[in-house]
């Protein structure tokens, strides 16, 4: 034990948040600073005496912070931080954009080989442990398929999607999965099911006055991408009620592999999250592999890597003996 | 890829005969035989041309099999073998009796790393993919409890423990997990759950003509470490109810960790597995590990591993980047 694992949080929103309490569970970490592209004395951190910095000052940090966890978004921000930072620090990141991650991934390695440092992108849950999952039933169970439903959970781009509508004051859109589907490939079924089949959309929104209630349901339901394929309801409730009964930010969801041995043997392999809050899980999923980051890094690896490449015991602070002991 | 991975299966019962047909499914293996401590010429392989051989001429094979199967029980044959074997080959094996790992583990180690080769212990579900997730769940979640529930499924022990019943002719054993204490941890009470609260026993007999169904009744439900502290019911079947209903070997259960974040909110992550056989899915469990074993030892490595050492993109056939195209 050569002292504590020093970790830098990059980002102060939900997920950042989200990472400062995770860390405060971990004993064999410390959290060094937060670094904002705000002005650091706007940002109250959970802990008071957590130092704040400029992310203009971020390379003064490179010999105080063993990782750093990107906390940013996928859209706009980690396609051109984590660049930018993998060659200076070993990061920790959540690129979520399914499409992109081939690309993203070979521009990150590039960068973190030329720097020697570890750059472990795409971590939390989907992109993630589902990830792990999905890979766990198609090696184990060839002849098989992989099934995944998410939610119930709120669903950022869709609520974003209703708050668009004309007429539409303020709402939030959950992602239900189907329990009729769910049983259906529980029960070894392996079916094909419509984008309809896996999930139902619930939309709660606060109209504003004067609007058709008619005319944005129909909007919405009718809306492409979004929400034309699937069943689709939308609740009317005032604005008291939205802030009353729909801020947290649940989300969860469940892989299942519907598997089948030569002889015909029914094999069923299922992982779930239920989750009150899903950037405070997505934040101690970055936590415990930043743990492994570190250690990766002391081996000598460099480059980027996904979940998909990181032994396990690297994400736990017990020695393997222990691990053995105590949980195999 | 320089041609097909080449298998040993050591010994020839269930899980033999499971890892058979498991290897059948995979295109990137191939069986180059079956050893067996019985005379060959009485083995029927499920592939008539599969080669059966005498576990003496084991040694003949060193240069023509990359990965053996070790398919014998924890309690007689894998303390013995897999310390003879794994200085000559690269191993995967199931030793189940949780206890003993640490020993195993480092005796194991010891003959692996002497020859150079990689010894994979404890490979299965229970331990194996369940020691997996109770790994990610204290990870992740440190503040929560783990709670493994099994079944329902056929217990070997307990069905052992029944026929050695006076007046009982045959019979087997089925461990159910309690639905309520399910529910209880589900919803995130973190109960502390008393053996008789987590499981319940089933037990289905056939008495011997004359036998004293009462008796045998008291006999089962009070026998000490088996049944007494569970809550146990005895049905009493004919021979011919328990052939036709009860010669399968499912199994099956449940990882879930109950947990919070520092803030308060509830995180569950949950695993399971439903198994209409047992030994069929261990068995495919050992077959993609031991894809994983060939790579790590083609990359140097030696000595003993468990499945939580092991990254997990090494169990599948396919490369690193196809997986993350299509997985993440």
């Amino acid at each position: 034990m050569t002292g504590k694992i020093r970790i830098g949080i990059v980002g102060y929103g939900n997920l950042g948040r989200g990472a400062e309490q995770a860390l405060s569970l971990c004993n064999d970490m410390t959290l060094s600073a937060i670094f904002t592209r705000r002005d650091p004395t706007r940002i109250t951190p959970l802990n008071p005496d957590t130092s704040v910095i400029s992310q203009h000052n971020i390379h003064d940090y490179q010999d105080k912070i063993d990782v750093l966890l990107l906390c940013g978004g996928s859209k706009d921000d980690l396609p051109r931080q984590t660049p930018e930072l993998a060659r200076f620090f070993n990061t920790v990141d959540s690129f979520d954009t399914h499409a992109n991650i081939p690309d993203y991934f070979a521009q990150v390695d590039q960068v973190a080989q030329q720097g020697g440092k570890v750059a472990l992108i795409s971590i939390g849950w989907d992109p993630g442990l589902f990830s792990l999952n999905r890979l766990l039933g198609e090696a184990i169970l060839p002849d098989g398929d992989t099934y995944t439903f998410w939610g119930k959970g709120l669903s950022q781009g869709h609520s974003d999607a209703i708050r668009r509508v004309p007429g539409v004051k303020a709402g939030v859109q959950y992602t239900v999965p189907s329990d009729e589907g769910m049983q259906r490939v529980r029960k070894g079924e392996r079916p094909v099911l419509s984008t309809r089949e896996k999930h139902t959309r619930e939309c709660y929104v606060v109209l504003e006055e004067g609007a058709d209630a008619n005319e944005v349901e129909r909007t919405i339901v009718s809306m492409p991408n979004y929400f034309i394929d699937y069943d689709t309801y939308v609740h009317f409730i005032s604005q008291e009620e939205l802030d009353t009964n729909h801020s947290a930010m649940p989300h969860g969801g469940f892989v299942i592999r519907s598997g089948v041995s030569a002889s015909g043997s029914k094999l069923n392999m299922e992982f779930s999250l239920t989750l009150d809050s899903n950037p405070e899980y997505t934040a101690s999923v970055l936590v415990a592999y930043a743990r492994a980051t570190h250690r990766l890094s002391q081996q000598g690896r460099k480059g980027a890597l996904t979940l998909l490449d990181v032994p396990p015991a690297l994400i736990s602070p017990k020695p393997p003996m222990q691990l053995y002991k105590e949980l195999l």
